[in-house]
Parts: structure tokens; C-alpha cells; sequence
């Protein structure tokens, strides 16, 4: 093939600029969490994660396993099909009226992740709605942006949680158009909590529709974990509840909530939903299980923000620079690739602590970073030797302390 | 919400064509099949389901869902991230070196769905080569034409299988644009096969990638299950090989193969890729017994044409109008949405005979159609109660015989 050169050139520019990803080859044993072996270049190693988004350590769960096993055995290994043509298991009729209910709302679909769930509900969306326009915060999923595009209307990007803007930007259009506030809850890289109600009020006054993103909320935040927008009553103002199963719930998937005419034109005409085989029912049964047990049970989100507010305690304490939010993500900012590299290849060698440097495009440059997230499993011993490393590091290297 | 009408008038608009969809609301047991417990209206009942893709009964295979229970139990039940952050299990890093050898390719990248394997990687391919053209069969599947609408390039839409067409539109072109051509080896809908020898010259001739969806023939066709490709000495022609975990396989999930570059740019940068958690350590242990057990074994394949061979015989005895097609794919046009949708509610509830009717967007319309799928767990007795099902259906409406 006559390409090869072109590819090789961009993979070669992505190494010049320190963000060619290396991916770290893991075995995440069961009862050994937070440690996972590493299979280095040098031979496997045991490591510490401290990357995540098992935010619960659920997919480790006893009862969580179990669920998958006894499914697996009584349904088998897949679907066998896709939704509409064979490949609804009674497994999906029931976890999507659990979802449904876990919300309020009137009907739930699930898809085979949270990607597909947003890309092919807004693509959907915007397909079914004449003339629409998508008001979108710059700091929307990459997954939020293909649906956008892939529903060819206008977008108009609104700056991060600026109720200003998004004003400005919603009393700009044509009151007649058809509108839809796309946001998210918590923003996963920067742990920041969107201003969930005054973003209601507006669309209420703009007569537009609300689609919230909870991927990295539900089971984590309001009661029995049905996410920020329950934690504060506001789940009625939500036309579209979006979430995954791939972070507190610790498997994969995702899904949507919302009304009966808008959930079903989006089961009926959804190229990303129709054209794919579903979720096997053994990953379904364990999602299930999953959802079941944080609906029922606050330990695990209690023992969880205790060791959030440790890490945050001795992250200041060292003068680590985190960027201070209310969510239980702690993003520590290094502001350059290679150096976040670096910090990060230290950790590792020499501390065995697992944290994947965040670079481009996943943030923006400049704010290359460690996404640091805790779990239950993490004790408070294992929380002061990170916060000991970093400060070491951060010596060692003369990096930026927090003012 | 005021925007609810307009999703109740695309839902009335699509009950008054007919194509309303309603899922079959199934329990497929282990040790069953072809059997399944249909959630009908009016209760449970026992069905044979004749619309599977799972082609060889691989998802109830006793290996494989021991595959899948070890795994589940030593590894847990999900990744617990993206593939770049904390979410590469070891079993990720065998499978894709396992697909790459299954294909005598470099290197192998395995993707939460054939559907994002598709529309990632031609989105990637498309917006890496400037002003790239894809040239894309007619009857290419949703995730193709999405992967081309994602990468914002020129598409050229050549008639099916059609290869003079092909060159029309090869020859038209200025030979130094990159070009893709982008087609399918077993059509699912029709079940026929493309010319890939010749597609492969006129590639060479004009200097363009191929890239090959081989969804509906792995495990199925050529040595050790690789495919029509395979099967025809074609693999080294084929630069992009893309085919799923969710047919033969049985399971979830698909993959590309192809050069170290390629595959290792659509690694780096294809949003569908990077942005989404891994598939469950679980699951890739199920998918890759699936695949061993089908590149060291010929039995289930064989028994698989002993039943396709005498389900088109005792059509054709029959009169049955079946599209005829050398795969394993057999397609019983009825040609009308209501008509189709009325077949297959006597099927279901007078024989006890699951088969879903296949409508618009999935086929055209007017080629509405029962697309049957026969696997090794069929015995010749169903075989011929499903055909003469068919016929006293066909009688009974004064459907059209074959000629």
C-alpha cells in the first residue's frame, strides 16, 4: 500500500508532541483492587490504579460477578442479534424500565455504550426536529459532537457552564426554531458540576429542549445514585436523561430516559441503536445487579467521598495544584505534555502508582493533566503515599505548587 | 414538553406505512436452541426463532461460556475505563493479535461494536488523506455511510456489485486524490457475495485502499473461519479487513486488521475508538474461544451448508420465492411492509415460528422480506416445517409463487 507513509507521518508528529499514547496492558484481578499487574516491557509488575472510572469498584462486586455468571449460563454469551431482529432479551426489557424508573421518567433504551447512546440520540434528534439548533457547552463529550454533526443541523457552542451566553445565544435565534440545550452534569475531565437549574430556567424561557449528560454521575450523586439532577429535585425538568453503566455501575453500556413519544422515535429511527447487535444479557444481567445495589445502599458513595475528601485534604496540604471542584474527580494539572509524561513514567517506575497522562484532544494543550479518581478501595495509607509521591516529584522536577 | 407531536407524527407516519417496529421480547436458554420463551402480549410461549445471527450457535457454546464465567470471575465483570485510561486488559492486547493472525495482517484493533469499527475507522481513514474520496457500494451497511458522513469527505455511491460502474467512477477521478473503496463481502440483507478479485484489480489500478467488511462471513467462510477473503487467496489485497464478534462469533464487539501505520492511526486518533470504555475482560475471553474453537474445527461450519443447502431445496420443492445467493443468508422477498408484517404474525402465532419482518431503512421498499438464517441446531424435521409453513402461508394470502 501506497498510504503508509501518510499515516506514519501523523503518527510521528503525535510523538514529536509527547501525546502518542501508550497504552498500559493491565490485569485487573478480582480482590486484589486498587492493585492491577502491569505487563511492562521489562516484565509484569504490580501497580496501584489511581485512573479509574470504577468509580465504586463495582464491577468487581461479588453479587455484581454473580449476576453475570448465572446469566451466562442460563442465556449464554450474546444477544443474538440485533434489537429489532431477534436480539431483544427479556433481560433488556427490564433494565430498560429500571432506568426508566431510577429516573422518573416515562421509558428508557439502552445501547452498547455511552458513545452510541449520545451520538445516535442526537443525531436523531436533530433529524426529527425542522430547522433545529443544538446549544452546546464547549466542554461537551467528543460523543455529544459527533451526534451534532452526525445530525447535520446548526450547533451553536455555548462557553463552559456561561449562563450568559447560552442566554445570549438562545435570544439570538428565532423564538419558532426548534432548540436543544445539550450539557452534562459532571465534566469528566474537569470534575466541575454544570449549573443544572439555571440552565432549566432558560430553556423553559427559550422554550427549548434539556439533554443532560450523567455519564459520570449516576450511581454516584442523589438518592439511590440517580445522578446530580435528582440529587437536586430537578430530574422533571430534564426532557433527556443520558448515562452509561461504564463508570460507578462498572460495566458498559449506555442509555437514555425521557418520555414515551421522544424515547420510542429515537428507538424507531436511531442508525447507531437499529443497526447493532444489543448488550449480551450476562452484561445486562450485571448491570442490572449493579443498578440495584447503589439504589439500595449508600456505603459504597459514603466510604467514597470520605477518601475524596482525604485525597483533596492532602493534595492542599502538599500544595499539589488540583483544580478544586465539588465532584468526587480530582484533576491535577501539569500544563504540558512531556512533563505530564514524565511525571507520570516516574510514578510508575518508581512508585508503582498507575496514572495515564491526559493530553490532547481528550483536553485542551496547556492543560495536559493527571485525572486522578479514587475508590472505596483506596485506604487512607495508600491515599498519603500518592500525595507523598507527587510532592516528591513535584520537587525533583521544580513543577508549579498550588499559591 | 411541547415538542412531543412531532415525534408522535413520525411514530403515527411509520404505524400507517406498516414499519412500525415491535421487539420480540425473548429468553434464548441454554440448551434450547433454536427454541426461545416469547413474552408475547397473551403470555410465555415457546417459539423457534429462524432470524438468528448467531450463525453457529457459538453464544451457547459450552466452551465459550466457560470462557466468559472464568474470566468474569478473575478478571470482574467490566474494563473499568477507555482503553487508554486504566481500561487495556491483557485479554484485549491477545485478541487483537489474535485477529491480526486470523487475517495475516500486522496488527489488529478491536472496537465495543462493528458498528463503530466501521464508522471510527472510515471517519479516521477519510479525514487523514487529503481530499480523500470513498467510493462506497450502493448496498453498503448504516455504519459505513456514517463513517463516510463522519470523515466530511466525498463519497461516490457505485451500483451494487456493479464493476463497471466501479471504474466509471475510479477513471473519473483526478489519480492523484486518496481514494477508499469501501464495500462488504457477504451482503446481509441479500445475502450475495462481491466481486472482490476484480474490486481488488481495478484497486490496483487506480491506486485506492481497500477496505473489506467481512461482518457476515467470519467464522463462517475460508480456512480456519477468516472469511471470503480468505477463502479466495485475497487477504494480501485487502489493506483494511473490518468484521465483527457478533455473528458467527456469537458474542459482541468488532475490529479492523491491517498495516501497523493504519492500524495504529485509527488507534491514536479515531474519536469512536479513543472516547468509550473497553469491552468487558469478560466478554473478550467468551469472543476469543469463540474464535479459536472456530479456526481448529469444520464440523459446526459443515453441518451449517448441510442445513442451508437443504432449506433452499425444500424452498425451491416448495415454490417460495427465495432471493438465490451462494451464502448462508436465505432471503424471502414479500415485497410489501403490511403483507410482510402479516406473514410473519401467522408464523409466530398459528406455527409457533419466530421470524422478524425486515422493512425500510433496512432493506428498500418495496423489497420487504423474511430473512431467514438456519444454524447446525436446526434439524431437517424443522427445516421442512418451516417450509411448509411458508407454503400454506403463501397459499392462504395468494402471495407469489416462484416462477
Amino acid at each position: 500500500m501506497t498510504y503508509d507513509h501518510i499515516f506514519l507521518q501523523h503518527l510521528q508528529s503525535l510523538k514529536a508532541e509527547g501525546r502518542y499514547r501508550i497504552f498500559a496492558d493491565l490485569e485487573r484481578l478480582v480482590g486484589e483492587a486498587p492493585y492491577a499487574l502491569w505487563h511492562s516491557p521489562e516484565g509484569i509488575k504490580r501497580v496501584i490504579v489511581w485512573c479509574s472510572n470504577d468509580y465504586l469498584g463495582m464491577s468487581h462486586h461479588p453479587d455484581v460477578i454473580k449476576a453475570m455468571t448465572d446469566a451466562a449460563e442460563r442465556y449464554g454469551a450474546g444477544s443474538g442479534g440485533t434489537r429489532n431482529i431477534s436480539g431483544t432479551a427479556h433481560s433488556h426489557v427490564l433494565l430498560e424500565n429500571e432506568v426508566a424508573n431510577l429516573h422518573g421518567k416515562e421509558k428508557g433504551l439502552i445501547f452498547t455504550s455511552g458513545y452510541i447512546a449520545n451520538e445516535a440520540t442526537i443525531s436523531a434528534l436533530g433529524q426529527a426536529l425542522p430547522n433545529c439548533v443544538v446549544l452546546s457547552d464547549e466542554k461537551n463529550h467528543a460523543s455529544i459532537i459527533q451526534g451534532i454533526r452526525a445530525a447535520r443541523c446548526e450547533r451553536r457552542v455555548f462557553r463552559h457552564n456561561n449562563l450568559d451566553d447560552l442566554r445570549a445565544n438562545l435570544s439570538s435565534l428565532d423564538p419558532k426554531r426548534p432548540k436543544i440545550i445539550a450539557f452534562i452534569s459532571v465534566y469528566s475531565m474537569d470534575g466541575d458540576i454544570a449549573p443544572i437549574e439555571n440552565i432549566c430556567d432558560l430553556a423553559d424561557e427559550y422554550n427549548a429542549i434539556t439533554y443532560l449528560d450523567e455519564v459520570h454521575a449516576v450511581g454516584l450523586y442523589g438518592p439511590q445514585g440517580a445522578g446530580v439532577a435528582a440529587q437536586l429535585g430537578l430530574q422533571n425538568r430534564i426532557d433527556v436523561i443520558q448515562a452509561n453503566f461504564a463508570k460507578a455501575y462498572g460495566i458498559i453500556g449506555g442509555y437514555i430516559t425521557g418520555s414515551n413519544s421522544l424515547v420510542d422515535y429515537v428507538r424507531s429511527t436511531a442508525s447507531g441503536f437499529i443497526f447493532t447487535t444489543s448488550l449480551p444479557p450476562a452484561v445486562v444481567a450485571a448491570i442490572h445487579k449493579s443498578i440495584s445495589i447503589l439504589r439500595n445502599d449508600n456505603n459504597l458513595r459514603t466510604q467514597l467521598w470520605q477518601r475524596v475528601t482525604l485525597l483533596k485534604k492532602l493534595l492542599e496540604k502538599s500544595s499539589i495544584p488540583y483544580q478544586s471542584a465539588s465532584s468526587h474527580i480530582v484533576p491535577v494539572i501539569v500544563g504540558n505534555a512531556a512533563e505530564c509524561q514524565r511525571v507520570t513514567d516516574i510514578l510508575r517506575q518508581e512508585y508503582g502508582i498507575y496514572v495515564q497522562p491526559i493530553n490532547y484532544p481528550t483536553v485542551p494543550r496547556g492543560q495536559e493533566r493527571l485525572r486522578l479518581t479514587v475508590t472505596p478501595n483506596h485506604t487512607p495509607q495508600m491515599i498519603q503515599e500518592l500525595t507523598d509521591a507527587l510532592e516528591d516529584i513535584w520537587n525533583r522536577l521544580n513543577l508549579c505548587l498550588a499559591a
